[in-house]
Protein backbone atom coordinates (compact mmCIF):
# COMPACT_ATOMS: atom_id res chain seq x y z
CA UNK A 1 0.00 0.00 0.00
CA UNK A 2 1.17 3.65 -0.56
CA UNK A 3 1.58 6.35 2.19
CA UNK A 4 -1.52 8.31 2.81
CA UNK A 5 -0.49 11.87 3.72
CA UNK A 6 -3.18 13.85 5.46
CA UNK A 7 -3.39 17.46 4.10
CA UNK A 8 -5.34 19.64 6.42
CA UNK A 9 -3.89 23.27 5.05
CA UNK A 10 -4.28 24.67 1.39
CA UNK A 11 -0.71 26.27 1.54
CA UNK A 12 0.36 22.66 2.56
CA UNK A 13 4.30 22.91 0.34
CA UNK A 14 3.74 19.00 -0.07
CA UNK A 15 1.16 19.46 -2.55
CA UNK A 16 2.67 22.37 -4.11
CA UNK A 17 2.51 20.95 -8.22
CA UNK A 18 -1.33 21.01 -8.08
CA UNK A 19 -1.64 25.07 -7.18
CA UNK A 20 -4.01 26.59 -9.73
CA UNK A 21 -3.67 23.70 -12.21
CA UNK A 22 -6.13 25.55 -14.87
CA UNK A 23 -4.10 29.17 -14.76
CA UNK A 24 -1.04 26.72 -15.49
CA UNK A 25 -2.01 25.07 -17.79
CA UNK A 26 -0.98 27.69 -20.19
CA UNK A 27 2.48 28.56 -18.14
CA UNK A 28 3.23 25.00 -18.19
CA UNK A 29 4.29 23.48 -15.09
CA UNK A 30 8.22 22.16 -15.16
CA UNK A 31 8.26 18.68 -16.60
CA UNK A 32 5.18 17.32 -14.98
CA UNK A 33 1.82 17.00 -16.37
CA UNK A 34 -1.98 16.55 -14.52
CA UNK A 35 -3.81 13.47 -14.49
CA UNK A 36 -7.76 13.73 -13.59
CA UNK A 37 -9.92 11.26 -12.98
CA UNK A 38 -9.68 8.09 -12.12
CA UNK A 39 -9.79 6.67 -15.85
CA UNK A 40 -7.14 8.45 -16.47
CA UNK A 41 -5.05 7.24 -13.50
CA UNK A 42 -5.90 3.99 -14.11
CA UNK A 43 -4.62 3.96 -17.16
CA UNK A 44 -1.76 5.44 -15.99
CA UNK A 45 -0.51 3.11 -14.14
CA UNK A 46 -1.90 -0.01 -15.96
CA UNK A 47 -0.30 1.12 -19.25
CA UNK A 48 1.10 4.41 -19.03
CA UNK A 49 4.76 5.29 -20.17
CA UNK A 50 5.30 8.21 -17.79
CA UNK A 51 5.92 8.33 -13.98
CA UNK A 52 3.13 8.68 -11.72
CA UNK A 53 4.92 11.46 -9.13
CA UNK A 54 2.30 11.82 -6.49
CA UNK A 55 -1.66 11.45 -5.99
CA UNK A 56 -4.40 13.91 -4.51
CA UNK A 57 -7.41 12.55 -3.26
CA UNK A 58 -10.21 13.67 -1.63
CA UNK A 59 -11.10 12.11 1.74
CA UNK A 60 -14.58 9.87 1.00
CA UNK A 61 -12.78 8.61 -2.18
CA UNK A 62 -9.89 6.76 -0.02
CA UNK A 63 -11.91 3.71 0.22
CA UNK A 64 -13.10 3.42 -3.41
CA UNK A 65 -10.18 3.43 -4.89
CA UNK A 66 -8.34 1.30 -2.30
CA UNK A 67 -7.81 -1.34 -5.29
CA UNK A 68 -6.38 1.28 -7.42
CA UNK A 69 -3.84 3.08 -5.04
CA UNK A 70 -2.82 -0.68 -4.28
CA UNK A 71 -1.13 -1.26 -7.37
CA UNK A 72 0.99 2.65 -7.04
CA UNK A 73 4.39 1.74 -5.83
CA UNK A 74 5.52 2.63 -2.47
CA UNK A 75 7.77 5.56 -3.31
CA UNK A 76 4.28 7.50 -4.26
CA UNK A 77 3.21 9.53 -2.02
CA UNK A 78 -0.86 9.93 -1.73
CA UNK A 79 -2.67 12.91 -0.58
CA UNK A 80 -5.43 13.06 0.84
CA UNK A 81 -7.40 16.40 1.90
CA UNK A 82 -10.97 17.28 2.65
CA UNK A 83 -13.28 18.59 -0.25
CA UNK A 84 -12.23 22.70 0.88
CA UNK A 85 -8.66 22.25 0.92
CA UNK A 86 -9.32 20.51 -2.73
CA UNK A 87 -10.86 22.66 -4.16
CA UNK A 88 -8.74 25.54 -2.67
CA UNK A 89 -5.69 23.81 -3.77
CA UNK A 90 -6.77 23.45 -7.51
CA UNK A 91 -8.79 26.52 -7.59
CA UNK A 92 -12.23 24.69 -9.36
CA UNK A 93 -14.38 22.43 -7.78
CA UNK A 94 -13.06 18.92 -8.15
CA UNK A 95 -15.83 17.29 -8.90
CA UNK A 96 -13.81 13.72 -9.99
CA UNK A 97 -12.07 14.03 -6.16
CA UNK A 98 -8.91 12.66 -7.67
CA UNK A 99 -5.73 14.31 -9.60
CA UNK A 100 -2.42 13.34 -10.02
CA UNK A 101 1.14 14.19 -11.50
CA UNK A 102 3.17 12.91 -13.91
CA UNK A 103 6.58 13.49 -15.14
CA UNK A 104 7.28 14.05 -18.87
CA UNK A 105 11.03 12.80 -18.83
CA UNK A 106 12.89 13.68 -22.20
CA UNK A 107 10.83 13.69 -25.15
CA UNK A 108 12.10 11.01 -27.64
CA UNK A 109 12.79 12.32 -31.13
CA UNK A 110 10.81 11.29 -34.56
CA UNK A 111 13.78 10.12 -35.87
CA UNK A 112 14.45 7.71 -32.62
CA UNK A 113 11.20 6.55 -32.48
CA UNK A 114 10.93 5.48 -36.18
CA UNK A 115 13.88 3.52 -35.72
CA UNK A 116 12.88 1.23 -33.15
CA UNK A 117 9.11 0.40 -34.81
CA UNK A 118 7.99 -3.06 -35.76
CA UNK A 119 8.77 -4.84 -38.42
CA UNK A 120 4.68 -4.39 -38.64
CA UNK A 121 3.56 -1.18 -37.84
CA UNK A 122 0.67 1.24 -38.15
CA UNK A 123 1.90 5.05 -37.39
CA UNK A 124 -0.66 8.19 -36.96
CA UNK A 125 1.05 11.19 -38.42
CA UNK A 126 -0.59 14.89 -37.48
CA UNK A 127 -0.20 18.39 -39.18
CA UNK A 128 -0.95 21.36 -37.38
CA UNK A 129 -3.72 19.72 -35.08
CA UNK A 130 -4.19 23.03 -32.71
CA UNK A 131 -7.28 21.85 -31.04
CA UNK A 132 -6.72 20.17 -27.70
CA UNK A 133 -10.02 18.04 -27.88
CA UNK A 134 -9.70 16.87 -31.72
CA UNK A 135 -5.34 15.95 -30.29
CA UNK A 136 -7.32 13.99 -27.18
CA UNK A 137 -9.65 11.74 -29.99
CA UNK A 138 -6.94 11.36 -31.84
CA UNK A 139 -4.75 9.38 -29.46
CA UNK A 140 -7.74 7.85 -27.86
CA UNK A 141 -8.11 5.87 -31.36
CA UNK A 142 -4.65 5.80 -32.06
CA UNK A 143 -4.50 3.64 -28.92
CA UNK A 144 -7.70 1.67 -29.38
CA UNK A 145 -6.55 0.27 -33.24
CA UNK A 146 -3.16 -0.33 -31.54
CA UNK A 147 -0.87 2.30 -33.00
CA UNK A 148 2.74 1.88 -32.43
CA UNK A 149 3.20 5.24 -32.38
CA UNK A 150 1.99 9.08 -32.76
CA UNK A 151 4.40 11.51 -34.72
CA UNK A 152 3.39 15.53 -34.25
CA UNK A 153 4.85 18.20 -36.09
CA UNK A 154 5.58 21.35 -34.50
CA UNK A 155 2.12 23.29 -34.94
CA UNK A 156 0.42 20.51 -33.44
CA UNK A 157 -0.45 21.14 -29.54
CA UNK A 158 0.36 19.38 -26.73
CA UNK A 159 -0.92 15.86 -25.81
CA UNK A 160 -0.19 16.36 -22.31
CA UNK A 161 -2.10 19.49 -21.72
CA UNK A 162 -4.91 18.49 -18.89
CA UNK A 163 -7.94 18.50 -21.50
CA UNK A 164 -6.28 16.53 -24.11
CA UNK A 165 -5.28 13.98 -21.90
CA UNK A 166 -8.76 13.82 -20.39
CA UNK A 167 -10.48 13.38 -23.91
CA UNK A 168 -7.65 10.77 -24.89
CA UNK A 169 -9.11 8.40 -21.90
CA UNK A 170 -5.66 8.65 -21.00
CA UNK A 171 -4.61 7.41 -24.40
CA UNK A 172 -1.80 10.10 -24.51
CA UNK A 173 -0.12 7.93 -21.68
CA UNK A 174 0.03 5.50 -23.35
CA UNK A 175 1.19 5.45 -27.29
CA UNK A 176 4.26 6.69 -27.83
CA UNK A 177 4.46 9.89 -29.84
CA UNK A 178 6.89 12.38 -30.68
CA UNK A 179 6.48 16.19 -31.72
CA UNK A 180 8.77 18.22 -33.74
CA UNK A 181 9.83 19.11 -37.45
CA UNK A 182 7.57 19.60 -40.15
CA UNK A 183 4.69 17.07 -41.23
CA UNK A 184 7.10 16.75 -44.80
CA UNK A 185 9.56 15.77 -42.63
CA UNK A 186 7.82 12.89 -40.83
CA UNK A 187 6.53 11.71 -43.61
CA UNK A 188 9.53 11.65 -45.52
CA UNK A 189 10.99 9.80 -42.53
CA UNK A 190 8.62 6.98 -42.53
CA UNK A 191 8.72 6.55 -46.64
CA UNK A 192 12.68 6.17 -45.81
CA UNK A 193 12.17 2.88 -43.59
CA UNK A 194 9.98 1.28 -45.93
CA UNK A 195 6.30 2.73 -44.68
CA UNK A 196 3.59 3.12 -46.91
CA UNK A 197 2.24 6.84 -45.76
CA UNK A 198 -1.93 8.08 -46.57
CA UNK A 199 -2.44 11.44 -46.72
CA UNK A 200 -6.31 11.87 -45.36
CA UNK A 201 -8.06 14.44 -47.69
CA UNK A 202 -11.68 15.22 -48.82
CA UNK A 203 -10.81 15.26 -52.30
CA UNK A 204 -8.06 12.01 -52.11
CA UNK A 205 -7.50 10.11 -54.85
CA UNK A 206 -8.27 6.38 -53.10
CA UNK A 207 -11.41 5.64 -51.67
CA UNK A 208 -10.84 4.31 -47.92
CA UNK A 209 -12.31 0.80 -48.62
CA UNK A 210 -10.00 0.17 -51.66
CA UNK A 211 -6.88 0.46 -49.89
CA UNK A 212 -5.39 -3.11 -48.80
CA UNK A 213 -2.99 -2.68 -45.37
CA UNK A 214 0.87 -3.38 -46.20
CA UNK A 215 3.18 -4.49 -43.43
CA UNK A 216 4.25 -0.73 -42.49
CA UNK A 217 1.16 2.05 -42.83
CA UNK A 218 0.92 5.38 -41.98
CA UNK A 219 -1.74 7.52 -41.97
CA UNK A 220 -1.17 11.67 -41.84
CA UNK A 221 -4.16 13.88 -41.02
CA UNK A 222 -4.78 17.70 -41.03
CA UNK A 223 -6.48 20.15 -39.50
CA UNK A 224 -10.45 20.60 -39.90
CA UNK A 225 -11.08 23.52 -42.19
CA UNK A 226 -7.57 23.74 -44.11
CA UNK A 227 -6.92 19.83 -44.58
CA UNK A 228 -3.77 19.43 -45.67
CA UNK A 229 -1.07 21.37 -47.39
CA UNK A 230 -1.72 20.65 -51.32
CA UNK A 231 2.28 20.78 -51.35
CA UNK A 232 2.17 17.28 -49.15
CA UNK A 233 -0.98 16.13 -51.15
CA UNK A 234 1.02 16.31 -54.06
CA UNK A 235 3.75 13.87 -53.48
CA UNK A 236 1.66 11.49 -51.21
CA UNK A 237 -0.79 8.81 -52.22
CA UNK A 238 -4.07 9.96 -51.46
CA UNK A 239 -7.26 8.70 -49.74
CA UNK A 240 -10.91 9.94 -48.86
CA UNK A 241 -13.67 8.80 -46.92
CA UNK A 242 -16.82 8.58 -49.12
CA UNK A 243 -20.02 10.21 -47.61
CA UNK A 244 -23.38 11.04 -48.77
CA UNK A 245 -23.15 13.91 -50.11
CA UNK A 246 -24.78 17.25 -49.25
CA UNK A 247 -23.27 17.49 -45.57
CA UNK A 248 -19.93 16.02 -45.85
CA UNK A 249 -18.67 16.86 -42.98
CA UNK A 250 -16.39 15.10 -40.08
CA UNK A 251 -14.58 15.63 -37.82
CA UNK A 252 -10.61 14.68 -37.96
CA UNK A 253 -11.09 12.71 -34.65
CA UNK A 254 -13.84 10.32 -36.02
CA UNK A 255 -12.02 10.29 -39.32
CA UNK A 256 -8.81 8.62 -37.74
CA UNK A 257 -11.46 6.58 -36.08
CA UNK A 258 -12.98 4.64 -39.71
CA UNK A 259 -9.21 5.30 -41.40
CA UNK A 260 -7.58 3.31 -38.19
CA UNK A 261 -10.43 0.75 -37.97
CA UNK A 262 -9.59 0.23 -41.68
CA UNK A 263 -6.24 -0.42 -41.72
CA UNK A 264 -5.74 -2.39 -38.70
CA UNK A 265 -8.13 -5.40 -40.13
CA UNK B 1 -30.93 41.17 -50.10
CA UNK B 2 -32.74 40.93 -46.42
CA UNK B 3 -33.53 44.04 -44.11
CA UNK B 4 -30.57 45.02 -42.24
CA UNK B 5 -31.42 47.03 -38.66
CA UNK B 6 -29.03 49.26 -36.82
CA UNK B 7 -28.89 47.86 -33.14
CA UNK B 8 -27.00 51.04 -31.02
CA UNK B 9 -28.33 50.02 -27.75
CA UNK B 10 -28.06 46.75 -26.04
CA UNK B 11 -31.69 46.92 -24.17
CA UNK B 12 -33.57 47.30 -28.13
CA UNK B 13 -36.42 45.39 -27.61
CA UNK B 14 -35.89 43.55 -31.32
CA UNK B 15 -33.55 41.53 -30.23
CA UNK B 16 -35.00 40.39 -27.06
CA UNK B 17 -34.11 36.39 -27.69
CA UNK B 18 -30.68 37.06 -28.03
CA UNK B 19 -30.26 38.00 -24.41
CA UNK B 20 -27.89 35.99 -22.11
CA UNK B 21 -27.84 33.39 -24.37
CA UNK B 22 -25.54 30.99 -22.35
CA UNK B 23 -28.15 31.46 -18.80
CA UNK B 24 -30.94 30.69 -20.67
CA UNK B 25 -29.41 27.80 -22.77
CA UNK B 26 -30.41 25.58 -19.25
CA UNK B 27 -34.20 27.53 -19.13
CA UNK B 28 -34.78 27.33 -22.65
CA UNK B 29 -35.86 30.20 -24.96
CA UNK B 30 -39.52 29.35 -25.88
CA UNK B 31 -39.50 27.14 -29.18
CA UNK B 32 -36.23 29.16 -30.40
CA UNK B 33 -32.86 27.81 -30.85
CA UNK B 34 -29.49 29.60 -31.13
CA UNK B 35 -27.41 29.35 -34.37
CA UNK B 36 -23.71 30.11 -34.09
CA UNK B 37 -21.47 31.12 -36.39
CA UNK B 38 -21.29 30.69 -40.19
CA UNK B 39 -20.71 26.91 -40.70
CA UNK B 40 -23.83 26.43 -38.84
CA UNK B 41 -25.84 29.26 -40.40
CA UNK B 42 -24.73 27.66 -43.71
CA UNK B 43 -25.84 24.74 -42.80
CA UNK B 44 -29.05 26.28 -41.59
CA UNK B 45 -29.81 27.91 -44.49
CA UNK B 46 -28.87 25.29 -47.08
CA UNK B 47 -29.78 21.90 -46.07
CA UNK B 48 -31.59 23.21 -42.84
CA UNK B 49 -35.23 21.62 -41.78
CA UNK B 50 -36.19 24.71 -39.65
CA UNK B 51 -37.14 28.52 -40.08
CA UNK B 52 -34.48 31.43 -39.39
CA UNK B 53 -36.58 33.74 -37.86
CA UNK B 54 -33.75 36.63 -37.28
CA UNK B 55 -29.64 36.94 -37.52
CA UNK B 56 -27.62 39.19 -35.68
CA UNK B 57 -24.38 40.16 -36.81
CA UNK B 58 -21.39 41.97 -35.64
CA UNK B 59 -20.57 45.69 -38.13
CA UNK B 60 -17.42 44.39 -39.23
CA UNK B 61 -18.66 41.09 -40.83
CA UNK B 62 -21.32 42.35 -42.85
CA UNK B 63 -19.25 42.82 -45.94
CA UNK B 64 -17.18 38.86 -45.49
CA UNK B 65 -21.20 37.85 -44.91
CA UNK B 66 -23.06 39.52 -47.73
CA UNK B 67 -23.11 36.10 -49.96
CA UNK B 68 -24.94 34.62 -47.37
CA UNK B 69 -26.96 37.06 -46.53
CA UNK B 70 -28.10 37.41 -49.74
CA UNK B 71 -29.43 33.85 -49.41
CA UNK B 72 -32.01 35.05 -46.65
CA UNK B 73 -35.23 35.11 -47.26
CA UNK B 74 -36.79 38.74 -47.87
CA UNK B 75 -38.43 38.45 -44.12
CA UNK B 76 -36.15 37.79 -41.90
CA UNK B 77 -34.32 40.96 -40.34
CA UNK B 78 -31.06 40.91 -39.88
CA UNK B 79 -29.81 42.84 -36.54
CA UNK B 80 -26.19 44.50 -37.33
CA UNK B 81 -24.59 45.84 -33.82
CA UNK B 82 -20.77 47.05 -32.96
CA UNK B 83 -18.98 44.57 -30.85
CA UNK B 84 -19.58 46.28 -27.44
CA UNK B 85 -23.34 45.88 -27.94
CA UNK B 86 -22.98 42.71 -29.23
CA UNK B 87 -21.15 41.51 -26.51
CA UNK B 88 -23.37 42.81 -24.06
CA UNK B 89 -26.20 41.22 -25.13
CA UNK B 90 -25.32 38.15 -25.67
CA UNK B 91 -23.31 38.31 -22.42
CA UNK B 92 -20.07 37.29 -23.80
CA UNK B 93 -17.52 37.88 -26.26
CA UNK B 94 -18.83 36.90 -29.15
CA UNK B 95 -15.70 36.45 -31.30
CA UNK B 96 -17.73 34.89 -34.17
CA UNK B 97 -19.49 37.66 -34.39
CA UNK B 98 -22.79 36.15 -36.12
CA UNK B 99 -26.31 34.68 -34.44
CA UNK B 100 -29.40 33.31 -35.30
CA UNK B 101 -32.81 32.35 -34.12
CA UNK B 102 -34.32 29.24 -35.31
CA UNK B 103 -37.70 28.25 -34.71
CA UNK B 104 -38.04 25.00 -32.88
CA UNK B 105 -41.83 23.96 -34.54
CA UNK B 106 -43.72 21.26 -33.35
CA UNK B 107 -41.69 17.97 -33.01
CA UNK B 108 -42.41 15.32 -35.18
CA UNK B 109 -43.17 12.07 -32.92
CA UNK B 110 -40.82 8.84 -33.78
CA UNK B 111 -43.74 6.93 -35.23
CA UNK B 112 -44.81 9.53 -37.68
CA UNK B 113 -40.51 10.02 -38.90
CA UNK B 114 -40.74 5.87 -39.13
CA UNK B 115 -43.83 5.81 -41.53
CA UNK B 116 -42.36 8.22 -44.15
CA UNK B 117 -38.72 6.73 -43.78
CA UNK B 118 -37.81 5.61 -47.75
CA UNK B 119 -37.87 1.69 -48.75
CA UNK B 120 -34.03 2.16 -48.47
CA UNK B 121 -32.99 3.71 -45.17
CA UNK B 122 -30.29 4.13 -42.28
CA UNK B 123 -31.53 5.05 -39.26
CA UNK B 124 -29.36 5.97 -35.95
CA UNK B 125 -31.02 5.46 -32.42
CA UNK B 126 -29.90 6.85 -29.46
CA UNK B 127 -30.08 5.41 -25.76
CA UNK B 128 -29.24 7.98 -23.11
CA UNK B 129 -26.93 10.05 -24.71
CA UNK B 130 -26.98 12.80 -21.58
CA UNK B 131 -23.64 14.87 -23.50
CA UNK B 132 -24.17 17.70 -25.69
CA UNK B 133 -20.92 16.94 -27.39
CA UNK B 134 -21.55 13.31 -28.04
CA UNK B 135 -24.91 14.13 -29.35
CA UNK B 136 -23.27 16.99 -31.45
CA UNK B 137 -20.90 14.35 -32.99
CA UNK B 138 -23.21 11.48 -33.51
CA UNK B 139 -25.54 14.11 -35.62
CA UNK B 140 -22.31 15.07 -37.77
CA UNK B 141 -21.79 11.62 -38.47
CA UNK B 142 -25.34 10.64 -39.30
CA UNK B 143 -25.39 13.54 -41.95
CA UNK B 144 -22.36 13.23 -43.77
CA UNK B 145 -23.12 9.12 -44.18
CA UNK B 146 -26.88 10.12 -44.94
CA UNK B 147 -28.86 8.95 -42.56
CA UNK B 148 -32.06 9.20 -42.73
CA UNK B 149 -33.62 9.79 -39.07
CA UNK B 150 -32.06 10.06 -35.71
CA UNK B 151 -34.51 8.79 -33.07
CA UNK B 152 -33.53 9.36 -29.78
CA UNK B 153 -35.19 8.08 -26.44
CA UNK B 154 -36.30 10.55 -23.68
CA UNK B 155 -33.31 10.43 -21.78
CA UNK B 156 -30.72 11.85 -24.54
CA UNK B 157 -30.65 15.46 -24.34
CA UNK B 158 -31.61 18.02 -26.42
CA UNK B 159 -29.81 18.12 -30.29
CA UNK B 160 -30.83 21.93 -30.69
CA UNK B 161 -29.13 22.88 -27.43
CA UNK B 162 -26.56 25.46 -28.23
CA UNK B 163 -23.57 23.07 -28.27
CA UNK B 164 -24.89 20.09 -29.52
CA UNK B 165 -25.83 22.06 -32.68
CA UNK B 166 -22.14 23.80 -33.02
CA UNK B 167 -20.66 20.42 -32.35
CA UNK B 168 -22.79 18.87 -34.87
CA UNK B 169 -21.28 21.52 -37.48
CA UNK B 170 -25.11 22.05 -38.09
CA UNK B 171 -25.88 18.76 -38.79
CA UNK B 172 -28.69 18.87 -35.99
CA UNK B 173 -30.39 21.10 -37.93
CA UNK B 174 -29.92 19.00 -41.14
CA UNK B 175 -30.91 15.35 -40.22
CA UNK B 176 -34.78 14.74 -39.05
CA UNK B 177 -35.05 13.39 -35.82
CA UNK B 178 -37.58 12.61 -32.89
CA UNK B 179 -37.33 12.21 -29.06
CA UNK B 180 -38.87 10.69 -27.04
CA UNK B 181 -39.97 7.10 -25.64
CA UNK B 182 -37.94 4.31 -24.56
CA UNK B 183 -35.13 2.86 -26.35
CA UNK B 184 -37.07 -0.78 -26.33
CA UNK B 185 -39.64 0.94 -28.26
CA UNK B 186 -38.27 2.97 -30.89
CA UNK B 187 -36.67 -0.53 -31.57
CA UNK B 188 -40.01 -2.43 -31.90
CA UNK B 189 -41.17 0.45 -34.37
CA UNK B 190 -38.26 0.21 -36.30
CA UNK B 191 -38.41 -4.05 -36.35
CA UNK B 192 -42.08 -3.64 -37.21
CA UNK B 193 -41.25 -2.10 -40.26
CA UNK B 194 -38.70 -4.47 -41.50
CA UNK B 195 -35.37 -2.30 -40.21
CA UNK B 196 -32.69 -5.16 -39.22
CA UNK B 197 -31.29 -3.37 -35.92
CA UNK B 198 -28.22 -3.61 -35.10
CA UNK B 199 -27.24 -2.75 -31.18
CA UNK B 200 -23.47 -2.01 -30.52
CA UNK B 201 -21.71 -3.02 -27.72
CA UNK B 202 -17.81 -3.92 -27.00
CA UNK B 203 -19.17 -7.20 -26.43
CA UNK B 204 -21.74 -7.70 -29.37
CA UNK B 205 -21.83 -10.98 -30.78
CA UNK B 206 -20.78 -9.90 -34.31
CA UNK B 207 -17.96 -8.14 -36.01
CA UNK B 208 -18.82 -5.00 -37.71
CA UNK B 209 -16.80 -6.22 -40.78
CA UNK B 210 -18.67 -9.35 -40.94
CA UNK B 211 -22.12 -7.24 -41.25
CA UNK B 212 -23.96 -7.54 -44.57
CA UNK B 213 -26.24 -4.12 -44.94
CA UNK B 214 -29.75 -4.94 -46.04
CA UNK B 215 -32.27 -1.91 -47.20
CA UNK B 216 -33.57 -1.38 -44.07
CA UNK B 217 -30.93 -0.57 -41.29
CA UNK B 218 -30.91 0.90 -37.82
CA UNK B 219 -27.63 1.36 -35.53
CA UNK B 220 -28.13 1.84 -31.87
CA UNK B 221 -25.70 3.33 -29.94
CA UNK B 222 -25.74 3.80 -25.69
CA UNK B 223 -23.95 6.30 -23.77
CA UNK B 224 -19.99 5.66 -22.88
CA UNK B 225 -19.25 3.98 -19.32
CA UNK B 226 -22.87 1.86 -19.21
CA UNK B 227 -23.42 1.13 -22.74
CA UNK B 228 -26.43 -0.44 -23.98
CA UNK B 229 -28.88 -2.22 -20.98
CA UNK B 230 -28.69 -5.85 -21.20
CA UNK B 231 -31.91 -6.13 -21.65
CA UNK B 232 -31.70 -4.18 -24.55
CA UNK B 233 -28.77 -6.35 -26.18
CA UNK B 234 -30.77 -9.46 -25.20
CA UNK B 235 -33.14 -9.60 -27.50
CA UNK B 236 -31.27 -7.76 -30.34
CA UNK B 237 -28.50 -8.50 -32.94
CA UNK B 238 -25.35 -7.46 -31.57
CA UNK B 239 -22.36 -6.21 -33.17
CA UNK B 240 -18.95 -4.72 -32.35
CA UNK B 241 -16.00 -3.10 -33.34
CA UNK B 242 -12.96 -4.68 -33.13
CA UNK B 243 -10.10 -2.85 -30.99
CA UNK B 244 -6.31 -4.08 -29.89
CA UNK B 245 -6.70 -5.35 -26.96
CA UNK B 246 -4.79 -3.27 -23.92
CA UNK B 247 -6.72 0.01 -24.09
CA UNK B 248 -10.13 -1.13 -25.82
CA UNK B 249 -11.90 2.44 -25.43
CA UNK B 250 -13.93 4.51 -28.41
CA UNK B 251 -15.86 7.54 -28.38
CA UNK B 252 -19.90 6.61 -28.87
CA UNK B 253 -19.59 9.57 -31.92
CA UNK B 254 -16.51 8.09 -32.97
CA UNK B 255 -18.10 4.41 -32.96
CA UNK B 256 -21.11 5.63 -35.03
CA UNK B 257 -18.91 7.07 -37.42
CA UNK B 258 -16.97 3.46 -37.81
CA UNK B 259 -20.23 1.99 -37.85
CA UNK B 260 -21.97 4.33 -40.06
CA UNK B 261 -19.38 4.32 -43.21
CA UNK B 262 -19.34 0.19 -42.93
CA UNK B 263 -23.05 0.33 -43.38
CA UNK B 264 -23.31 3.00 -46.38
CA UNK B 265 -21.32 1.03 -48.57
Amino acid sequence: MPRLIAVGDPADPGIEPYRDIRERDLAGRGGRFVIEGEVVLRAALTLGRFKVESVLLAENRVAALAGLLAGLPDDVPVHVAGRAVLDAVAGFPLHRGILAMGLRGTPEPAEGLIARLPRQALVVVLSAIANHDNIGGLFRNAAAFGADAVLMDEACCDPLYRKSIRVSAGAALVTPFARGGTAAELCDGLLARGFEVLATSPRGAERLGDILPGPRMAALFGAEGPGLPQALLDRLRTVRIDMAGGFDSLNVATTSGIVLHHLRR
